[in-house]
């Protein structure tokens, strides 16, 4: 008894010491360039950066928010580590002599209103999103000029497994959009929307639509004089000019008429969805509310509700929509209600008026790609079930 | 008369110094970040950069194999500019206190093996890639696994406009390949081809046809240990490991039926045909005297020749082929034979046996991108005209 007992605890202690040299364990990010063994990620979260810097005063890490002193080894590379990271995906940079500036061993994305370093930290659900062998989609990149804002402006297309050989199969669309500071190959990037909707797919977990995913920052193309006098005391206004009104009139007016007329899609308004991860969200809450008509399922993610006011104001939304999805970050939730009231009360409010709503709650995550990439996956799976 | 004469010296000189001006006034980069104002470039092709490094010794502008020193200012910018530059696309980076990193002000491509900064200086033939409201055909990211590789590998297709809506319509297809250090981004981002093409198609030039480019970097899937006992000297081989015939076998036995069952392409050897700059281009001579019975339109840009003695090897190289185009930079003339022999002669001498030659001589370029925009340019007016 006394000796099973004692292997026991001998195994106990060989787990525990197991489990935590799994944790501390820093093997490449998958977000890094072909060949390049930094940054290093742990199963902590730790994020552990090295840069060759010989003749620097100092480097910083600069990531979620901190920046964490780097030191410097005899051959001149500096090396440390930041505290643990949510699970997924974080922006991050630099910072040598005071300059900013990406990490030439990470892969770049677009995000924070530039190209900069990306890592990922590896996720107790990454499977969802992972590379596999199963039919894959593509992912078009779609160059249009855009009469509306003066501009050439492109949208990526997603197109599911089987598209370019079932050539008279018609599929339903799903506009999706990206966050503030970020960009239109946001969500194939970083979101690895494709993946998730190729896992999602071969699984049989969702039917096959196209997405479309466009450039929800309004740019006019004017003198650079004028763009000077958007900002102030050298910040950029905010939201930016557009940000909703006149994005929904490139969205409805031009964006949705061509893609309806360049892919087999089902152009109907039970058909078509739109969704967006936080400003993206907030866009597809004015939108929608103002266009339900054109939109029959609506996912904000970490963007905000729908509310009991705002449905009394636009009555046909509830007529009209078939599904309203609403999701955040666990961690981002007691700060949620910044984007118009409490997104579950006012979900929860909807349900009961007798809306089909779903809302989602992000495990462990923040106003990050997490997040999104996780309520993508849900939404997918609900949005064109029925 | 004496009035005429003088009259005719000052705009002479009004001119000349108009000019001048003209020559150092500096502009955004067309390659910069959304909204940066650095790099810059003037006429004479120099190259200013900027950037924000308050604390740093020195920082230097690295590009054309050179290392120019910038200047710091009292607010902690450092400046400063290169010589000029060949018309057209270059690779750079900065080096911040022996810190080889990529400015914060550009786009990033792929090249010299690394995501890395591009500034494009303005060429005068710059409207052959210029985005003009013409009709776009698209650029997909499409995704697969190789068995033969062992890995997953992607390849970006580019379709003319009309491709999506005229469904009953099969299209001719060049398989288009990057050079050494780059990868199958290289030809759509900073090659422009789908840009080239469109312009080409709008204006009648070209027949439209679909260009696959592909990932040329033979990459197994293996051991870190393994890699790094191809490495000698901390160099990686070269040429790479299986760089011509195991991309053969992958190109081959997988990529064209993989591209022939999923887009309506004319699946001949008449309607199909190989490109390829620098590495590209010899891929392209090894593969297509290999299998002339799979491609009838040859091309290689900067990348060496075919000779009388391949041909005669490769007898029937001549009898199926009904194409060969080789293109050189005018500056790298004189380096030409160290692949092979002198292209211009040895495609002189082919022309002379009897082959369809075209030789090209991109004017004041040299091993650059703008010497392979243009060799695109003339191919494709070339290569399924008949």
């Amino acid at each position: 008894m006394k000796n099973s007992i004692l292997t026991l605890l001998a195994m106990f202690a060989f787990l525990t010491s197991f489990c935590i040299a799994q944790d501390t364990t820093y093997t490449p990010s998958s977000a890094n360039q072909p060949g390049k063994e930094y940054p290093m990620v742990n199963a902590k979260g730790q994020v552990k950066a090295k840069v060759f810097a010989p003749d620097a005063n100092y480097v910083q890490l600069d990531i979620g928010a901190v920046k964490y002193d780097l030191k410097k080894d005899k051959q001149g590379y500096w090396i440390g580590e930041s505290a643990p990271q949510d699970e997924g995906f974080h922006y991050y940079q630099l910072n040598i002599d005071g300059a900013s500036v990406p990490d030439p061993g990470s892969k770049y994305f677009y995000g924070a209103s530039r190209w900069g370093s990306g890592v990922e930290v590896p996720a107790h659900d990454e499977e969802i999103y992972a590379l596999k062998d199963v039919p894959h989609g593509t992912v078009r990149e779609h160059i249009f000029y855009s009469e509306i804002s003066d501009s050439y402006k492109r949208t990526f297309v997603y197109t599911p497994p089987g598209y370019e050989t079932n050539t008279d199969k018609s599929y339903p669309v799903l506009y999706l959009q990206h966050g503030g500071g970020e960009n239109e190959t946001g969500w194939s990037r970083q979101g690895k929307a494709n993946l998730i909707m190729d896992n999602l797919i071969a699984a049989g977990k969702s039917k096959p639509f196209i997405i479309v995913m466009s450039d929800g920052n309004w740019t006019f193309r004017r003198p650079p004089s004028q763009n000077e006098a958007d900002e102030e005391d050298g910040q950029r206004q905010w939201p930016p000019k557009g940000w909703a009104d006149e994005f929904m009139n490139m969205l409805l007016n031009e964006i949705i008429p061509m893609i309806d007329s360049t892919y087999r899609t089902i152009a109907d308004q039970d058909h078509r969805a739109m969704a967006g991860l936080s400003m993206g969200g907030m866009q597809t809450r004015v939108i929608t509310l103002a266009h339900p008509e054109v939109f029959s399922r609506v996912g904000m993610f970490s963007g905000g509700s729908i509310s009991p006011a705002d449905v009394k104001e636009h009555p046909n939304f509830m007529d009209q929509v078939d599904l309203l999805f609403i999701s955040n970050g666990s961690l981002e939730l007691e700060n949620a209600g910044r984007f118009g009231g409490d997104p579950q009360e006012n979900t929860q409010k909807l349900d009961e008026m007798g809306m089909n709503t779903h809302f989602y709650i992000s495990p462990e995550t923040a106003h990050e790609w997490q997040s999104w990439r996780r309520s993508l996956h849900q939404f997918a799976q609900l949005v064109f079930q029925d």
